[in-house]
């Protein structure tokens, strides 16, 4: 390891083991205790055979609360003098709340590093072929949530809605993660909010992973 | 190697080598030739040592112009029975001309398989410690190049001059690509554009690589 803090902040890729990077497997391989997402390919954790291996959603409380839980384990681990690593989905710092666990470290006064991953997006362009930018086409491309923002246990959303009317006016292609299960709100409201009914669209599921599938159509 | 077409384009991430996939370095392994950008971090090469190494810039042509010769020398290549490494900074499908050079060897007939890498926003983020999302803040990320379109030989621009209304009026977090050289100009006109002037910005340059530089501050 070329530095020793005691917490990294690890994205695992979009599940394909081979995309995991080179310093994401070091800090596995020097792990004493991983906190891993339940949707991390388990595969990864072969690689931290002789760490404690700890799934989130084995922590207290429903998901939507968990986060607290998630951040205190972290910081006792690392004053117990382990090598500790989060391994998120992804990259830490999209959609991943690891801005929210290095501010949690900062203020216990633990070091820290993040290791990004290769985020969900890109792996999708990568395995179904769709450049998320291309020349004369797009020249941007936007990464957002297709999941409504949670509520805090006192019942009040926790952030804005999206400025959805925004986002149809975006000048370049349009990544809604996690957008499955709202795939058809999502698409009715870019159309009223003036994107062409005849955008190409392609839903990508399980990207990089032997179950990927891949459909592809237009906005209405 | 896991499968055999000819030629792979693979994204070397932003320039630590440590952020360098596990199959990218496994396809760098398997290389008989390489091509790679100017931008990308000769050390990536030593795990090509066997192979033919060529930087794009030696190819016949101004910058503009190269393209055409980077896919018909990767058909070439491809066909003469190598096995070739397209070797990309960050990710080959954000701005990396990655979706031209799949067209040409689809065209061509020829089997490739595209691998995603870490993008520079991603490391940017990560090693700045700047969350790309973050829950009340920021439920969308924009990456935006800040070059200015090339012009074709001909004259005509071969892209639509971004929207930087519609940019302004993004909600999240907006990263320019290679921007620093038309910094003023864009905060400039997202500013007039409506953007708050006491948004936060930072600059980040080498992210990832021992000389990166951040500096913080505000829009305007």
């Amino acid at each position: 390891m070329r530095a020793s803090p005691h917490v990294y902040l690890v994205g695992a890729g979009p599940g394909d083991p081979g995309l995991l990077t080179l310093r994401a497997a070091e800090c596995l391989q020097a792990a004493d205790v991983v906190l891993f997402d339940k949707l991390v390919n388990r595969r990864l954790l072969e690689l931290a055979e002789r760490a404690e291996q700890v799934c989130v959603e084995e922590l207290p409380g429903p998901h939507a609360e968990r986060q607290p839980h998630v951040n205190r384990r972290l910081v006792e681990a690392a004053r117990a003098g382990k090598v500790v690593v989060r391994l998120k989905g992804g990259d830490p710092l999209i959609f991943g709340r690891g801005g929210e666990e290095a501010a949690a470290l900062r203020e216990a006064g633990i070091a820290y590093e993040i290791v990004p991953g290769v985020s969900a997006a890109l792996a999708a362009g990568a395995c179904a072929g769709i450049p998320l930018t291309h020349r004369g086409l797009a020249s941007a491309v936007a990464l957002v949530t297709g999941h409504e923002c949670e509520k805090k246990p006192g019942g009040a959303a926790t952030c804005a809605t999206l400025d959805w009317a925004a986002l149809a006016r975006f000048p370049g292609t349009l990544v809604v993660y996690m957008g499955v299960a709202r795939l058809r709100a999502i698409a009715e409201t870019l159309v009223r909010h003036g994107k062409a009914a005849d955008t190409p669209v392609a839903v990508v599921e399980w990207a990089s992973l032997g179950r990927q599938r891949t459909v592809e159509g237009t906005l209405a």
